[in-house]
């Protein structure tokens, strides 16, 4: 028996984390040819950006995709982004873990050093041929240019040939390689990527040559680099205890107090104070004597004492109007009912890293009815294309009861079916991949459970709108019932005991008895023309006052007849009416400039000063403007307070085990 | 400009390999408190397992789940293994990317070199504490011991103490380690987990102490150690151009032929000279001077030349038996309708590597038909657990249009509705996982069109029982119609023309005009009742073979008073019934003995030397039993020539692809 264990060590011996990686490559993204030639564009794309941005270059990207023969492609990838230096170039193009942004905390695209790289071992692994790389930093006059494999055996460069050549550039680089690929269009294509990363990041231009048929060009839509965000140390919340043994062994602080003052972020020298104090830990005892129970103690402090959320500008989201804009890229020529206000949640930690959550949904219109929404993912301004069913963003939408939100859902989980597209954007200092192909978001608590606070978020918006389109058709067959039949009624029992017929606009304002709002919006080329009719069918005058959300300096003053009494923040407006007779009309009506359809495809409108349940056609404005508290009790679409805002996602055992629950 | 270059070449540095990880421990399926806690478990006990069956050891593990203190869990597995030799103890368990198992092909749990190296790293960083190992291989009197950490920043374990210790055991490992995690029950419990290891390995015995309740003992049901699965070369199927050239540089052949030979599996020398004259290669160069064209030319030729499909003595798949036997675990006390016959496809290559896929269902009874279909998943005898939407073998499911294989699927894709579980299994030398948690197969399309063709073969069993059961109810439907009213009507009539009422049985065989075969099964304790009655509603006398699948030897032949006329291989019955007059009855039964309900819920009965079309509630049988090809020609259930059986499946895209096509 012994001979077996003496055996079996024989064999043991050391991986290498290339050998790893080739064998795995499906890790890597190099699953299937489509994929493996997606990745290979995106990883360098991703380092593009990166390396543009971290210059405040506004990035020129050109991509290039050339069929060679059969299933053999050469991915061409140039930027004008501040080069690398020679020394570095082999081990950033064929070194495997070797990288700039590993160890440090900022929202960037690229994160494991593992990337372009493995796009260079792929390539040589299926097609037998070195990559091609050309640099060139302002300060020299010519271009370094080498070709590049990867020695798997021992993950390091192999330069093949180089040279310093002359490149018209002032600075940038390109990377070009062959590889094994399949080349598609559709929805999981380069062209479809590029468009992504094309409209959330407007500031980037990016010119793409495909195979065949024309050159296409994502235009700049902006000049301004975003920007930079800023390098931070990690927040306290979710600090493990072995990093923070770890962390306090290898410190130079002399004392807790200025460790953890110095080592995190947020902890003021106060705050740290009162961690040691709580923990009962020394503060001027040396972190490198921390002993286990100790730092276990601080822990227990740090969730004691109030600490600030993390700093926001490390963090960049895609913000409010690119993800109206990036949804209508997505529609095309299609036409949508309703853009739900997107919405962005604070930033919140896992693990020391700030995080936050965007969502945005479109609905109705000419969206399919029946198939199941589509789902945009973006992590850090980077489309996700494949993994969708591994991804956390995939797994709250399917955790979200829909059907409380007007989609169909069968048992109330699973991927909702209905006239809808959901975008979602995780922004962190640290996106937890599933795996280093970055395709999916791992199913973080702290992260699953802002994804579905966010969606419940923008999905009450949504359900808003259902609402206030169903009780306004309801009023309307009322409505018109009453103003057909009545007349109807009145002129046969006229007849029958032969007087004349009755005035009846008394009789309906009885039976109505209600205050009648109607606004609509209907865009024009570049206007909007915008009205609000209040009709008074109740007996008596009624006082109330009007208000909308409406950008103030987009409206065309000379089509504004009625002035509003008040505005407030440039965008709500007030107008008072202070005696509406029975069966009057107030008339309200004023156009819109400058604004697209996406931007302003709904009228916001509130009433206050007159009783609720009087009026119909609008909600009765909340106190102070806070709309965003603006309750929906009908059909039980859930109250924030019913729900809780915080704290009630059962997250813990993955969707799988929300799915079984069903 | 050029200092921003420098700038960032500056902070370019080399990552370790457990850094990497240790800030990625989703990636080795870390992202939950509950999933950690379980892949702890599963770590140690692939290895224990696995070392088990190197050894040809009948497996007897131990795993242990102690609650130390609020999240903080001590997990314990021991087996009776081998054992490992000291030195190579620190390696093993704390060092990631070392084994022994990655440079070999043979089908095996762990291949990666990570898993349990992965646990000691994630629980040192959330507890701050070391693992302890303790190893006694049986020429010893002592076991080694020691309590181990990894150094995440230089990939090396760290021993913290060491000694020698009296251990009852003859041989075996103990591992033993305090992770941060959260124990649950409910289907993504460590109990269900276990079970399914137990379901698929019954030559493990496998004790398991949880923090609370009592010990459960999963008992060995077979004493047999699976047969060793033999190691392989690569089959030249899917090898890439990179791997040929680099096996070509690295070989100690001296010419092409016999590098062909002895470096792949299926390449006979005779073989070998055909590819070399094929790709124009000289069949004694040197293979180290292989030239990129030539590596080209000779992957051309070995798609040309016929080579055998790889061995399967490598794979060692789970078997019909087992995958019934796994369904009925899982069913519990709930009663399903039928289990489809399991299918288990031939042996195939992906980049070298045999794989094969199995698939049972398992249909209705007291299944939900409100609910998703559950899916079970397996690869190389291990339960999957996780990362269910990630997986090829969810993927495939999703792309199968059910609704022609008798189950609700909205659009015909997607996860489908219905009172049915769905089991997969993948073996191979080597399971792409999608990451290194080993919780889903990546989406390789030799795989994923396995899977596909996999779960079809099985639907199709399905279907046919469902069919047969929906005609077998429409006739009885017909017949009792014939059989109430025509005496009803023979009645009446008699009564109004005051004749006496004729004989019926004349006029109701007119109608039905059929020969009838109605059979049952009951169970009953250890035995099974089984009968088959044919009825000659026809006007004439009939004579036909009668046959069915019945393993023979489990027939109680005291009850079996009808002897065959023939028995083929054991289970393939025939009688013979030479005279069967009109309105007579022929009756077979007898009792079955020694098998469970699931091995058999359902006759299999055909008839032959007849007309077809007068037969109701059979088949007719296929030429030389040839069951496998029975068609199925009602409601759109695809036949086999029509689908194509190989080469059909669209998956290069990725479910996400197929989704969209919806």
């Amino acid at each position: 028996m012994s001979s077996i264990a003496h055996e079996l060590a024989k064999k043991q011996k050391e991986i290498s984390v290339s050998e790893f990686f080739e064998k795995n490559k499906q890790i890597l993204g190099f699953d299937s040819l489509t994929r493996a030639l997606i990745t290979s564009v995106k990883e360098a794309v991703d380092n593009s950006l990166d390396a543009c941005e971290d210059a405040g270059i506004l990035p020129d990207l050109m991509v290039k995709v050339e069929k060679i023969e059969n299933n053999e492609y050469r991915v061409t990838v140039e930027d004008n982004g501040p080069g690398i230096v020679k020394k570095q170039v082999p081990n950033v193009f064929a070194r495997l873990l070797y990288g700039s942004r590993f160890h440090t905390r900022s929202q960037r695209r690229g994160q494991q050093g593992i990337g372009v790289s493995a796009v260079v071992m792929y390539g040589q692994l299926t097609t037998g041929k070195a990559a091609k790389v050309k640099s060139k930093i302002s300060d020299e006059d010519v271009a370094y240019e080498c070709e590049l494999i990867l020695d798997t055996k021992k993950n390091r460069p192999d330069i093949i040939s180089e040279d310093f050549v002359i490149w018209d550039r002032q600075h940038g680089t390109s990377f070009q390689i062959n590889v094994k690929g399949k080349y598609i269009g559709g929805k999981q294509s380069i062209f479809e990527y590029l468009k992504g990363v094309a409209i959330v990041n407007p500031h980037a231009k990016i010119t793409f040559v495909p195979p065949e048929g024309n050159t296409v060009v994502f235009e700049r839509a902006s000049e301004q680099v975003p920007p930079p965000t800023k390098e931070i140390q990690p927040h306290p919340e979710g600090v493990e205890l072995g990093e923070l043994l770890s962390m306090a062994k290898y410190t130079e602080s002399l004392k807790m107090t200025s460790f953890l003052n110095t080592e995190f972020s947020r902890i003021s020298y106060r705050v740290a104070r009162d961690i040691c104090e709580i923990a009962g830990v020394p503060p001027d005892q040396k972190p490198q004597n921390l002993a286990l129970e100790q730092a276990g103690a601080i822990l227990e402090a740090i969730k004691k004492v109030k600490i600030m959320a993390p700093e926001t500008d490390c963090l960049s989201p895609i913000g409010e109007t690119l993800i109206r804009k990036g949804l209508k890229n997505v529609l095309g020529s299609v036409k949508a009912e309703f853009y739900a206000p997107p919405v962005t949640r604070e930033a919140k930690v896992f693990a020391g890293n700030p995080f936050l959550v965007e969502v945005g949904i479109v609905y109705g219109g000419q969206l399919n009815r029946e198939e199941s929404v589509q789902i945009l993912r973006f992590a850090n301004r980077v489309p996700l294309m494949y993994q969708q069913g591994a991804c956390a963003i995939t797994q709250a939408i399917e955790a979200v009861d829909w059907r409380r939100y007007g989609l169909e859902q069968r048992g109330g989980s699973g991927i909702p079916f209905g006239p809808a597209i959901i975008l979602v954007h995780v922004a962190s200092t640290k996106i937890p991949f599933t795996s280093e192909s970055k395709e999916a978001v791992a199913n973080i608590p702290e992260i699953r459970e802002e994804i579905e606070l966010a969606l419940k978020a923008c999905a009450r918006r949504l359900k808003t709108h259902l609402n206030k389109a169903a009780k306004r058709s309801k009023a309307k067959v009322k409505f018109e019932i009453v103003q057909d039949i009545i007349p109807m009624i009145a002129e046969k029992s006229a007849k029958i005991v032969g007087k004349p017929v009755p005035k009846l606009a008394g009789t309906i304002t009885k039976i109505m008895n209600v205050v009648w709002v109607d606004d609509e919006v209907k865009p024009d080329k570049n206007k909007h023309h915008v009205s609000v009719k209040i009709f008074n069918y109740t007996p008596k005058s009624q006082s109330l006052h009007l208000h909308m959300l409406v950008p103030y300096d987009k409206i065309d003053q000379k089509t504004l007849k009625e002035k509003p009494m008040e505005v407030r923040d440039g965008n709500k407006l007030t107008w008072e009416i202070k005696r509406l007779s029975s069966t009057e009309i107030f008339e309200l009506t004023f156009d819109l400039h400058g604004l697209s359809q996406e931007q302003y495809d709904e009228n916001e409108v509130y009433v206050s000063g007159i009783d609720a349940a009087s009026v119909i056609g609008v909600e009765v404005l909340p106190g102070d403007w806070d709309l965003e508290h603006l309750k929906i009790t009908e059909e039980g679409a859930p109250e924030e307070g019913e729900e809780g805002e915080e704290g009630e996602v059962d997250y813990d055992d993955g969707a799988e085990a929300i799915k079984d629950e069903e």
